[in-house]
């Protein structure tokens, strides 16, 4: 009898929809990124910070992925963006397939950034491709400097990491080099910014990364 | 042909494997508490407090649960506890069969607490019985005050949530009621403490608490 391996036939499965999701995307000419963390380290904040920035200038689109509630779309639609709110009921990362399920609701060509909001989780999710242009992995300054070695996953597969909440440095021991250090052992090529979604130190730098991507994209 | 439900199937296999070290753990006369919470919310600091606090007075044995590194067992080591890393290698959550793999290594009849200290995930190890006496949601105020609902499995499950990090209260905005009434709906017979277990604040609640479950389970 052949064995058969269900995780990767589930990925398999994963990335042929993530496939279809890029080329949709592609087709709509928007810049789709695929923010990831644990709970609390700022995913929202820094996305009604990135609204508040570009508001006038680049209409944003926010796919939120949650276990439960609608807390979050609420957050980014009080900024003025569109979007859907996605709820996993128990499920602890996105899927291509879930994406792909809400794009119907959304109004692709008239959009130029999809943020997708991934569940608050810094393992399962760093697995699944969405069909996203940019994979960024957050880490906030409360969760102490050790994160990048003990969560590696993410970190082989963002092409950006985000250091976050750098306003609370003076109240923590926190080694901000010791943790670049380890992004980059683990993947030479990750970019890092370190900023404050509250209180908007380092979020130009943001801005900047998002516009030059999206000038890339838009050729 | 009969549908095997194979989540329910993997639920009930680890339930009767958590059921065998329950048995293994009372036996032993150990009191055994697992700690759940999101990477970084302190888990691994609290526990290096409550060793020094039970330093002499109390045997104490870690089990740590790590996706890699031998980090956290590095650190309950340096103070005194005795203890074994299970490194699941880009698993999620522990499981009771990893536990129970590691009962050989560990010497519990001369132990009276034994901390499992779970991935760092709020949504995956919520579901995972191990055998455990307790079981402990730790939620840091750095997270923000939102969490309870957002990731309520935890809560459904625990007997005890612990906010952490409340001596950076003065620098965030979190309400803590906020939070204790959340886990109150989630689970009205779910306990509440909160602490700081960097600097002490709370710790003696903390303390008095588990030898009241270690006075209880002796008998």
């Amino acid at each position: 009898m052949a064995k058969v391996d269900i995780g990767k036939k589930i990925q398999s499965e994963n990335d042929r929809v993530a496939e279809r999701n890029r080329r949709r995307f592609t087709e709509a000419g928007v810049l789709v990124l695929n923010l990831i963390s644990s709970p609390g380290s700022g995913k929202t904040t820094l996305l009604e910070a990135t609204i508040d920035r570009l508001s006038g200038k680049r209409t944003i689109l926010v796919i939120e992925g949650d276990v439960s509630t609608e807390r979050d779309i609420e957050r980014v639609r009080a900024r003025g963006a569109g979007g859907v709110q996605i709820n996993t009921g128990g499920g602890c990362h996105l899927s291509a397939k879930m994406v792909a399920g809400v794009l119907g609701d959304l109004d692709l060509e008239s959009a130029d950034i999809v943020f997708i909001e991934n569940v608050g989780n810094l393992i399962c999710p760093a697995t699944y491709d969405l069909g996203e242009d940019v994979r960024v992995g957050l880490l906030a300054t409360t969760e102490g400097d050790d994160k990048p070695m003990k969560y590696p996953a993410i970190f082989h597969e963002a092409q950006l990491a985000i250091v976050n909440k750098i306003d609370l440095l003076p109240y923590l021991e926190y080694d901000v080099e010791k943790v670049t250090t380890e992004v980059g052992v683990l993947n030479p090529s990750c970019e890092i910014l370190t900023l404050s979604a509250l209180k908007g130190e380092g979020m130009k730098d943001w801005i900047a990364w998002i516009e030059d991507r999206l000038s890339r994209k838009k050729g």
